[in-house]
């Protein structure tokens, strides 16, 4: 059975959100599920007959804490514990909706880079019109990114694309203004070249507008600006869902027409609720790694309990390594002309 | 009166929708339009009566086609035509639907760029969900920035907020991955030791998420980044309006629902659609130039004219100079400690 470490101090709602998305995983028998965070908190919040181990960590990272000052003070921190249960081998992933900066630096610090890869990336899930999903990355890993790193991101989408996702030949597109090679920016410029060389089904730019159409089943760009994407996308879902609800408390026709809607609008809030998808996976980094968003409630982390699972599964991480080795050798090979 | 030039050859429904525009705008006697363009093609599409002058200029620029290629071999097209007319002041102002990136080349070769400007930005115009707007820039104008010339947007945007938008004391912010002065990528976190300095009410980092809540009056960032904003939060509507038109054909009572709430959908409908908007004001050149998205229609084409009236009227770009030498002057006083 798998084993999974869950990050009992990270998040906007922790514990107790952490404590029962964690009960409600291991309840559904979706695997062995560790808490590790501070047994005397933990330890009065589980129901008795949950099984749940707890691994004392008392130290947790805050949400605002800067990530480099955590590294460098909060090495036996609930998250990287974690980090350790997975290195050592007596779990196999791991979830965190803690400080995203905080549990990068500890997964690089603590399980390493996969061998080729430059910077680790977060990968986001995405529905999209056509009832398939894409991914992005990097969603706000590394934010100063160079054409070399945008490459290997491509690369792991891939991936995960295929063995994840089960789309056969992903294709694969770089986030841009406009889809003419003449526009982008310095960094899509030279990523673009080197994107044309690889073994992959790259298809040239694409725009904001297509991130939501199924255009490209993986899309690439540097954490900055596909952080930027994801929060305007959010922000954009709640100032039209913000509108919807004022417009229609405002009136009794449209309150009728609202809940003869309702099955709809759950169906929209479903697409864009971040809680369904569970989490992030933290692709590059030597293990299987979540990171959950900070308001994760209950059901975000059961179902990124179930996502790793998933993962760990598919062996996604051992198949970023086979193709990181393999871009590596392949640009090797080419350096050799 | 004011005269306005309408580039008639520029968008992809032009000439039909730009003619139907500029005779909207002319019947409500917003000001005495010029048309731009292809004689022959205009005046059939003219009622006889409209009184609308005509400038004979039949190149057009093509949609898809390289600004730096258009500005070397199309210097007698319908849009440089345009700003000759400006430049010589038999107008006022110019409206194009054109190949944006061409426009601003013309712009930028025919009308020149306000002293203190290194480049010229795209300014776009939202609303938020307090009711009030918010203007980002650069929408798309220079995708390669240095903080100087994000420093010279939250100048421009500024101006442009206090006389044009009646924002007293305008609020700025940066475009950014988080709020937290530790995020950021060089771009940003070099602006915003400038931007600190400078006599703005700077607020610091906002976050994508910020875009539509109306937390800050101007979004400074560079051109890449904000048509990827623009894009995406466009992308977000269109897909949320798609499955939710999608959901309700399926359902005879979710229809019933919709018809209830059709007035609701329409409010939202004009909060998402840039047609209501007219265009994005082309600032940092040294004239009113509007630039409207390529899909204008008639109504859009329209807003644009009354858009570019009102700007001539607030003297926003002599504004805009006014600011610029006192930044100049400012930056000079600086250099000397």
């Amino acid at each position: 059975m798998v084993r999974i470490a869950v990050d009992a101090m990270g998040g906007d709602y922790a514990p107790l959100a952490i404590v029962r998305g964690a009960e409600a995983a291991s309840a559904e028998k979706v695997g062995e599920v560790v808490l590790v965070g501070d047994e005397n908190v933990i330890a009065p919040l589980l129901k008795v007959r949950s099984g749940i181990e707890i691994v004392h960590a008392p130290v947790a990272v805050e949400m605002k804490e800067s990530p480099s000052a955590a590294l460098r003070k909060k090495k036996d921190s609930s998250v990287n514990k974690a980090f350790g249960l997975l290195k050592s081998g007596s779990v196999q992933a791991v979830v965190s909706a803690g400080n995203s900066g905080a549990v990068m630096a500890f997964a690089i610090f603590t399980l390493g880079r996969i061998p080729g890869v430059e910077r680790p990336a977060i990968l986001t899930i995405h529905p999209n019109v056509l009832g398939t999903r894409s991914i992005l990355l990097d969603a706000g890993g590394t934010v100063d990114c160079r054409p070399s790193h945008l490459v290997q991101f491509a690369v792991m989408g891939n991936v995960f694309a295929k063995y994840a996702l089960g789309v056969e030949t992903p294709k694969v597109g770089i986030l841009s203004n406009g889809e003419e090679e003449t526009k982008g920016n310095e960094l899509t410029r030279e990523t673009h070249v080197l994107l044309k060389d690889a073994d992959l089904n790259y298809m040239g730019y694409i725009e904001g507008t297509d991130l939501y159409n199924g255009m490209a089943d993986v899309v690439i760009t540097d954490g900055f600006v596909g952080n930027v994407a994801l929060k305007v996308s959010e922000g954009m879902a709640e100032a039209i869902i913000g509108v919807l609800k004022e417009k229609v408390a405002g009136s009794i026709r449209a309150r009728m027409g609202y809940l003869l809607l309702s099955g709809v609008f759950k169906a929209l809030s479903r697409m864009v609720d971040y809680s369904e998808y569970g989490g992030a996976p933290l692709v590059g980094v030597d293990g299987v790694c979540i990171i959950c968003h900070g308001k994760s409630n209950e059901r975000a982390i059961k179902n990124a309990i179930v996502q790793a699972k998933g993962f760990v599964g598919k062996n996604i991480s051992g198949r970023i390594k086979d193709a990181m080795q393999k871009y590596v050798s392949l640009a090797k090979g080419g350096k050799e002309h």
